[in-house]
């Protein structure tokens, strides 16, 4: 028999993995039926699970929404903290953080579906949240950008602007990314890579 | 009093002016409130009407949203319709093509928040509808890229790829370009093409 605590770290891993399953099941309910036309009688039958249990497990609805936004923006920001963490140029930083971004899109297709379409209906502290994250991954990206224009490397494009346009150009691949589908993330990222470097490097 | 024909020419006209007015206020009211959330009672006081005018301008709730989808569309293809008829180097037409698309998602920022959002609403015929205009513009795009690779003024890209990149880069404005903001379509259409430009050109 393990002592106490560890049992205590064991029942806790197992809580957070049931959890993270509930998140992942919902997503794909949601992402089929809309989340306001998704019940909680429905997430109870796809989750197997009596609604006692399912609040155990989310808290509420819109919690579940935010939980979904927040399983994706987790995997985004640690794409983004391994490619600073990598270092190199920011030439090479910005080609990282497509990569990491379309292979995050790539393996949740349904949770981005559900937060980039639903969003509007998070309230409050977790509409402040998801705003504050989106903002904080958006700033990564210019802060590149202003790395590479201060280093020579790039043309003097406007950071926010620019951001925008590689934001929508990699976000976007949500409609048509599949994991299942015949594109790698990999196949779309670096085609994509060579337009944006080569359309914001400076010239020789 | 004008001959009967022109009367019935002139009701016609009244009757369509009314039509489109319509679907602008509701595709107002759906994007606040999200389609499936919005109810026909809110969409008679947005467009103060009661419920038997509103069915008779626009037949169906599922058919206003393919009317907006139909408003935003024709538009969109209007605008790739001038660009082919003035005519110009592939390079020049697809710096066009992005002018005519930002400024429609520009004036018409609530319809393209509604038709990308809830298009999966959409059943059937027009389902069927949606996807195959959409289709024809993304086709369109794709010709241009093809156009300009043949005639050796672009790098050898997948015109596929290259036009879902474009396409990304252009439409996902809709989730901060406002006609009401600081910027014009034409701020943002002008730096982007240069982006994208620059990325698919032919090195000399």
């Amino acid at each position: 028999m393990p002592p106490a605590a560890e049992t205590g770290t064991r029942r806790r891993a197992t809580w957070e993995t049931r959890r993270q399953a509930i998140i992942d099941t919902s997503a794909a309910v949601f992402a089929r039926g809309g989340y306001h036309a998704t019940g909680i009688a429905e997430l109870c039958t796809a989750n197997e699970l009596g609604k006692g249990a399912l609040y155990h497990y989310i808290g509420s609805k819109e919690g579940l929404l935010a939980a979904i936004h927040d399983r994706v923006m987790d995997e985004v920001m640690a794409g983004a903290d391994r490619v600073a963490a990598a270092g190199g140029t920011p030439s090479e930083q910005l080609t990282r953080l497509g990569e990491e971004l379309l292979d995050v899109i790539h393996r949740y297709p349904d949770h981005v579906w559900v937060f980039l379409h639903e969003f509007p209906a998070l309230t409050g502290e977790r509409a402040d949240q998801f705003r504050a994250r989106r903002r904080a991954y958006e700033r990564r990206v210019e802060l590149v950008l202003q790395d590479g224009i201060d280093a020579g490397e790039l043309r003097p494009v406007d950071p926010k602007l620019t951001a925008k346009a590689w934001l929508g150009m990699h976000n976007y691949t949500y409609l048509w990314l599949r994991s299942e589908g015949p594109l790698s993330a990999r196949d779309v990222a670096k085609p994509f890579a060579e337009i944006f470097m080569l359309g914001i490097s400076r010239r020789p």
